[in-house]
């Protein structure tokens, strides 16, 4: 203590810290959450932010490059933080198979590390709020997931978004109509997957080095329809020659009529066959959710059907649906867009300018915490009531309690409504009965 | 995907899963001790998992061996796990120290990591909820966070449990009349942090390899007092010679007569001299909490003084007091004692076993979570009304809908309540208003 040499307090780089302001936002965002997906009947797991090393990169070498590492401990298997919450839920379900529920519908809400270099507004630990159904076939569940990413944007107050809805299986249909080879189809979705944000340009350049056909996938990506029912028919014309892709353009339908089922208002989600989502293990229905007063920060909300990722672990067959929601890039959205969350109970300081009188403030603090109302009394360096009442509107308190010795000898406090500065004389006995009529009317207690 | 050679499932050594069940009582858990620190008027923060290692260890080589070190990325400065939420604390204040409300009233909940040998029932990574005050000498707020473990573990329906206060200060005042040397007060504290545990035998033992009077200790850690103030009157006679001790004393008497005032019912707390509290930044009062139905897992919730941590990183001044709650202590303590929180809300399992009328079932489903109501469609592999049926009985599902052919034409559902296996027909458009008036009472909707 008190030494010299101070050691400089700053962050890590690519990391930061949430204020007290960012951070109730950000909770009260994250109770949100939480609600809608009890809602749907998702149950809430916990699993360590340190996994096995081999759990996470499945032994795939390239992967290895973008997790953080723990460093060498003389353990038998090398550690390393989690970069996503989905493949330790594949390692938790392969584990518990026998001890779940079937399908069994998790939630998890958690921090998850990527060891990318630092970049404005990249962080290198982040929150992820996943959602996911894993052991059913079922399309209806990739139309539940939909629905919750519904739902949950809405329970956030964001006013206008789609959910861009995509077909792998599509996608693979096309690639084959268009005369790619099969072991090109990965390259062909990498690069499609570029269309909404770069153009077509993008995409026909990263066909360019592959053998095929680019004008039938431009043709088969301008397809639309005035309602999906004639979107659908007339995808099925062009792709017929393809069963993969008719097959997925059936799944496509039952999907959309799932959500339109549950009361999804159309203008909220859309079939768009350019969303391919980067990540190799999806098989199926894929989605993205761009926010459209703010398309440039890109998508809030994706997911999409993986059914091969628990047999990493175990030979159990757990096909699965599932979506993240990336909470700080929709934190920032909501601050940018001007969307506030629920503002927090206000608070009460009781002043505490004679020291003979401390006690008695204190009795009245509790008194005030007991009737469930957010108080604290002042402990900082001011001394005369002026100066603490500076402190109590600097700080947004709504109500100021003053008890000095006057009032200690009556057994009574005086009230003061920060709002519109009514002040009330209270008897002590009744503090808690009237104070719990807040929150804070103009009109005083 | 379907590979042969499978990736075995398991967790890294000295980490754990929480279950569903485990991590909804947990979770409702730290609802109620975010709502009770919040009542106190703290706000939260949030601060990265991952910091600079000068940070966490403040040059001192020490501290290494129980933290989780990031391996090399050449970066410039290495990066390690926080091991609490203290340090970081101290950090955020020093870096932020202008921007925040002075006292600062934080509470954090999150992971921290400790690279110790994994052992039964202790883990590597485990949750803290630490509430601190930051920027006040006043012992009203050591009082404070006494009063808030007190509500904190009374909202957690613990029952019975003690918080033992003592104060570094009078154990550096008895050390000094027993004739020990200055230099020697961390060990001889040390050897007294053992009385509660191990007995005094553990003591002596500690104190016999320092020059001084053991005997002056014991007689010192046995006075009593059939009232707190008969306490402090012997405890100032005895130690008479030491004003380290007897200004230690004095600010005990101010600590329990605060904690008195804000209404904490005496047999809640009491003060115990032989309470050390291991952690070496500790300046002042310190206390820990014991279970009285389950003493032998030690405290579940301590804490103290520490008026120099912020100092490492600033030659500002910023003498603080806090406490850390060790949740899964305490969920497991829970669990032993038989205590279980509030229970959550049933769920409505839409049956789904005619795929004609599965879109009619998704319109229900969307109807019934629209009123608020948590509800899920059966997706799993069972095709049969029974199957499904007893599917809902074994997964505590609170209500079942019956929705065939039959239902669908006449614009209708079947509800049963499984507490009573009373069964309802309800028109489809009266679903929200009718299942609204659960929580699912024996007599039916």
């Amino acid at each position: 203590m008190g030494k010299d040499k101070k050691i400089k307090p700053q962050l890590a780089g690519g990391f930061r810290d949430y204020s007290p302001e960012e951070a109730e936002a950000r909770g009260k965002m994250l109770d949100a959450i939480r609600r809608t997906f009890e809602l749907f009947g998702f149950v809430l797991i916990e699993t360590p932010a340190i996994e096995r090393e081999e759990t996470l990169t499945g032994g795939d070498p390239n992967f290895s490059k973008q997790i953080f590492r723990i460093a060498e401990r003389n353990e038998k298997d090398p550690l390393a933080l989690r970069y996503d919450l989905t493949v330790p839920l594949a390692r938790f379900v392969a584990q518990n198979q026998n001890k779940l529920p079937w399908p069994f519908r998790r939630y998890q809400i958690g921090s998850v590390w990527r060891a990318e270099q630092p970049q404005a507004g990249r962080y290198r630990e982040f929150l992820q709020c996943d959602s996911d159904i894993v052991g059913t076939d079922s399309l209806v569940a990739d139309a539940e997931i939909i629905a919750l990413i519904y739902e949950t944007l809405t329970a956030l107050k964001i006013p206008r978004f789609v959910i861009r809805i995509g077909n792998r299986r599509v996608l693979n249909g096309i690639s084959e109509c268009a005369g790619f080879r099969k072991e090109d189809f990965p390259a062909v979705l990498r690069a499609i997957d570029k269309m909404d944000k770069q153009g077509w340009g993008a995409v026909e350049s990263g066909l360019s080095k592959l053998e095929g056909n680019p004008k039938f996938i431009k043709e088969a990506l301008e397809i639309s329809g005035k309602t999906l029912k004639n979107l659908f028919l007339s995808l099925n014309e062009f792709l017929e020659g393809s069963r993969e892709a008719t097959d997925g353009i059936k799944d496509l339908e039952i999907v959309a009529n799932a959500i339109s089922a549950m009361g999804i208002p159309p203008k909220f989600y859309k079939v768009d066959l350019s969303v391919a989502r980067g990540l190799g293990y999806y098989t199926g229905i894929v989605f993205e959710t761009i926010l459209e007063d703010l398309p440039s920060i890109g998508s809030v909300c994706g997911g999409g059907r993986y059914d091969g990722l628990v047999s990493r672990f175990s030979p159990m067959r757990a096909p699965a649906v599932g979506m993240s929601i990336g909470i700080d890039r929709l934190y920032k959205a909501c601050e940018e867009l001007g969307i506030s969350q629920e503002i927090s109970q206000q608070q009460v300081l009781v002043l505490n300018f004679e020291p003979k009188c401390e006690l008695y403030c204190a009795e009245i603090l509790g008194d005030i915490r007991r009737a469930g109302i957010r108080a604290q009394i002042y402990l900082g360096q001011e001394k005369t009531l002026k100066g603490q009442f500076s402190y109590a509107l600097k700080n947004n308190f709504g109500i100021v309690v003053i008890a000095g010795s006057d009032e200690k000898k009556k057994g009574v406090m005086q009230v003061r409504n920060l709002a519109d500065r009514a002040q009330f004389e209270i008897a002590k006995g009744e503090v808690a009965r009237r104070i719990a009529k807040l929150p804070f009317s103009k009109n005083g207690l």
